[in-house]
């Protein structure tokens, strides 16, 4: 399975404001790399917090670029979720697209079954909380071998914890959102031994619009 | 008086650990460009958070640099303070060159005192918390046109909701802190209005080092 992370941040590293509302930090040339990046993967996942929060629906791509990289069909949408708290009205849910529900063995079996219902296809992995590596085992195993994840920054944060990031892609935008309670590119608990930072190496830097897209590998 | 942000963060914009702990996340070639920007000022300001959490000195500067701008003498220290709660032995306190403390009206009347008594030349600008801008304009008035500030992500972000910044240096290092309590750029309460978003002109982008150097205009 290979994991690239694609995410936007303000010039000082937030995701939205403390609010949680979304913020226009690209722009149009940004929103097309987007949807070229998704066209090159066979998954785009977010966490739970962002479908709860922006109600996104990840069907957007770059067909054309879809073809040119040789993949048919549409990218799959995963959703981590431990407690399964998607929605079933979800737009990740509607739309066309596939969509697995990455859950822990502690989601309650009548948000389960809701999700199913609701067309979700559920992977169950972990006790407390959903094993990211067990899970993406699972989806490996179902032919996605490779990931786009968008957010939010508490999944980013556990897909570095676990050792499952190899790309990360950052488009730096030309703003301050400040706010020590906003959401972060990587928030989580955060690594305390320097020894245990995951260590990136720089591998692109190439300004569009307003802004840089910074690309890092793991 | 022209002020000019300058920090160090990681991929994912912090300063530093949850733990408020210092990380190498810069090297040698970055170490050489701050001293050349410190040459360049008449000022280096910080909070007093980074005073309490680090212990900076912010004597050392690039002497050849200094000399060829045509400034004299050394870069002053400056610590934004409301409360005075920097310690009188305080290696920002020692070392030869003159610092600053902006107080508050607030801040205790015995703790000025002992600031004073360890060197300090105290500016007071503000009732609860120091107003940054009377207190900047206290410092102009001592002839000190330029200031650079590294820090921390609360004293960065009061500048900027304050309209005080004009120009913002980021060197973006190769490593993943994470951490949604982790202290990031520009903490504060944040912005929640994307009109009042500071907004910021991309006028560089630098490889240095492992890293890159984003110069923003405000």
């Amino acid at each position: 399975m290979h994991v690239h992370v694609n995410a936007a941040t303000s010039a000082d590293g937030k995701l939205s404001t403390r609010r949680r509302e979304q913020v226009h930090i690209s722009g149009e040339e940004d929103f097309a790399r987007v949807d070229r990046l998704r066209a090159e993967h066979d998954a785009v996942a977010v966490g739970v917090g962002t479908v709860l929060a922006d109600d996104p629906s990840l069907v957007r791509f770059d067909s054309e670029r879809r073809a040119a990289v040789g993949k048919s069909g549409v990218p799959a949408r995963v959703v981590a979720d431990s407690r399964a708290r998607t929605p079933p009205d979800a737009a990740i849910l509607a739309g066309g697209a596939p969509t697995y529900v990455l859950v822990s063995e502690r989601a309650p079996r009548e948000r389960r079954e809701r999700l199913e219902a609701a067309g979700a296809a559920l992977v169950v992995a972990g006790e407390e909380r959903v094993d990211l590596d067990g899970a993406f085992a699972a989806l490996a195993d179902d032919g996605i071998a490779e990931v786009m994840v968008e957010g939010g920054g508490e999944l980013i944060y556990s897909l570095f914890a676990a050792g499952l990031v190899d790309e990360l892609t950052v488009f730096v935008g030309p703003v301050v959102v400040g706010g020590r309670d906003a959401p972060t590119l990587a928030d989580g608990e955060g690594f305390v031994d320097p020894a245990a930072f995951p260590a990136l190496d720089l591998v692109g830097v190439e300004r569009l619009g307003e802004g840089v897209v910074l690309r890092w590998q793991a």
